[in-house]
């Protein structure tokens, strides 16, 4: 049967839907045993505990399975946000009560529910460029303009972003401060400061996204723009899971100023009642078992490791490509003698090896010599493998005015 | 420190956020222990056997865990989408495609994403009157307007339905056609199909809620609407996982047609990249490992029990109130002799009992002489208690018109 549709079925917002190609490559991976992928932003699920994990799993089992198993709160087990009040902020001397954080499905849920909060088509956001696309494909479904900064290594331009709130009509600055996705830079602790006081003289709202802010491979602690802030009711901090713990738990959370908080709330039951409980649980219980610390070199130790294995490995086999190398993160942005990285792509993509071109980065799409390359997720061996096919494809690629 | 808010900090859609009673319920009876509740829609989580649930997580633990504790694709887990082609789906006679069929985080979040796709301010949402709270909460997110259909006892009034919808711009019509939440009212099938026809021959969009489809205490099998329609591709269909397995996994999903799967999957990435991998993989082998049919059986005739429990209890304790005995779901639909129910529940709160007041679920949240509630959660005694607390409030709740 032939599908007619009605005119104007679907809103006017779903013209602006934004895909997302790390997503169709990740499902392209699934499918396809073989493909060598730098594309996500994945950890690596080995360095769980999983004896830690397991003991974690017995306990709510056995004493609070009728709580794992239920409906919860909207705004999240209490344990949980104890636990990131405590470790988390507490860990960067933050102070931020349990009674303002809200557990989400993922930080990219928090961004849909600012999005909810915030946009509409009389709205415009201003991001650093290039920006972490799933921020981009959160806040397009609510059909706001966009304003971008100059990223340079140690933060935003900052005479732009006085000039652009001064001129323009900004209704929040989205911000991924330390070791950004995608371009792993963070932030200086004196443009930090200045930021936050642009911030405030002009009355912007900011929306910190700190997904990256415990990746510090030498465990140095990084202040939050907000911690700068005197307006601390026109801050949202978001924080994850996915990248310390599991994606596979699906948990993240945001810090909300109390003015919007309520409206928050209702927008997360609204959205799906709330958080996973059962995730909740087992993550709760094994935060408190695992030794925090410790964990957390381990992660940062194995990643270090693979930073430097890979960063090598590039510069020997393709000298063309030039790359920061980050002290955190996940991530490589490399940059590469071309306009556009996204015809490379496609051929190495033939050939079983995915990365992520850089234009998936950019609000307006435009064209870019960037490649965002993972490096946590692949063994030794098949990050070698992966370079040497990037490597071949590129030495026979064809150069751009030749 | 005082909050100062720019105007027009938040998008106009946050003027309709509407809030939920019944969260607000659940919030309360977290902190309270000995408040008893018949205000959730919460199942017994002593119904799933705990041996077959820890033989499957073991099972996921030891062969999957790479995949449980990663990101996963967008649609959903592949193992759990052709589960509920085959056993739920095909346990209907409904020939339904695991590529149809999307996970969401609770049908809640299935309601939210068709809110995104269908709705915003021009929009008009077609519901039965009472309808289900959380489709009122996450429709109204986006803006719409409300039409309503009376609901009678076996489904809508079908002149009614056909009138609207040659009369107004309807843009998706919502029902809950088996077991209503609230009014427990189940549609008959000459009524399903001549819907269906009515619903054709106007190119109406339907979403069929079908939460409590599974739950017949006498086993019977009830068709949906969908798949009385010709024009499939004019329906989405709702399930979850939350009634029959547990609410703790945050579980759901919809059918989606063919012409807007593709927006469907970019609003469900926007919202939370994919479901979560953990519970659906869980999930998943919990429903290979357990024998389904004498499963759902134990929970039909547990929750049977209670029913008649509950309903010769509040018969012989409060005659004055009037109810019908549905043949599943998880409520009893109350009318009291009063026209605002709400009154009655703020004193017998008072007094560490729950229910929910009609009213909560009237597009319009008008008076209501009406209380929903549940008897799927509370022990027998407990039951008791309730329903003497309730008696007791009555006895000497003052008489309209006295």
């Amino acid at each position: 049967m032939d599908v007619e549709w009605k005119q104007n079925l679907l809103s006017e917002r779903t013209e602006t839907f934004r895909p997302s190609l790390i997503r169709e490559i990740l499902k392209a991976s699934l499918g396809k045993k073989d493909l060598l992928s730098f594309a996500g932003g994945l950890p690596d699920p080995s360095l769980l505990p999983l004896d830690v994990f397991r003991s974690a799993i017995d306990k709510v089992i056995l004493d609070k399975s009728g709580i794992a198993l239920q409906y919860g709160e909207s705004q999240g087990y209490l344990p949980l946000r104890e636990w990131i009040s405590e470790f988390y902020y507490g860990g960067f001397g933050e102070e931020v009560s349990p009674s303002e954080i809200i557990i989400t499905h993922g930080s990219q849920q928090g961004l849909d529910l600012i999005g909810k909060l915030f946009l509409d088509n009389r709205s415009r956001v201003l991001t650093e460029s290039p920006t972490y696309l799933g921020a981009l494909q959160a806040f397009q479904v609510y059909s706001p303009s966009f304003s971008t900064l100059t990223l340079e290594k140690d933060g935003v331009n900052l005479s732009e972003l006085d000039e652009i709130l001064k001129k323009e009509d900004i209704t929040l600055f989205y911000t991924n401060p330390v070791f950004q996705n995608p371009s792993t830079y963070t932030w200086s602790e004196s443009k930090k400061r200045q930021a936050a006081e642009i911030l405030d003289s002009n009355e912007c709202f900011l929306v910190e996204d700190e997904a990256y802010r415990l990746l510090d491979f030498e465990g140095k602690k990084h202040s939050s723009i907000s911690s700068y802030r005197k307006r601390k009711d026109l801050c949202i901090q978001l924080g994850s899971f996915s990248k310390i713990v599991s994606p596979g738990f699906r948990l993240g959370w945001m810090r909300v100023p109390s003015g919007i908080f309520g409206k928050m709330i209702l927008a997360k039951q609204a959205n799906d009642l709330n958080s996973n409980q059962w995730s909740q649980l087992v993550v709760s219980e094994f935060l408190k078992e695992c030794d925090w610390e410790s964990y957390l070199s381990r992660i940062r130790s194995s990643y270090r490791e693979r930073r430097d294995l890979f960063a090598e490995t590039l510069k020997s086999e393709i000298p063309d490509f030039e790359f920061h190398i980050p002290d955190g993160g996940m991530f490589l942005w490399v940059r590469i003698p071309l306009t556009d990285s996204f015809l490379l792509f496609e051929e190495t993509f033939k050939k079983g090896l995915a990365f992520v071109p850089g234009r998936e980065f950019f609000p307006d799409s435009s064209d870019s010599s960037f490649l965002r390359m993972n490096f946590t997720v692949l063994s030794p061996s098949d990050m070698q493998k992966g370079v040497e096919i990037l490597a071949d494809v590129w030495k026979n690629y064809p150069r751009e005015g030749t």
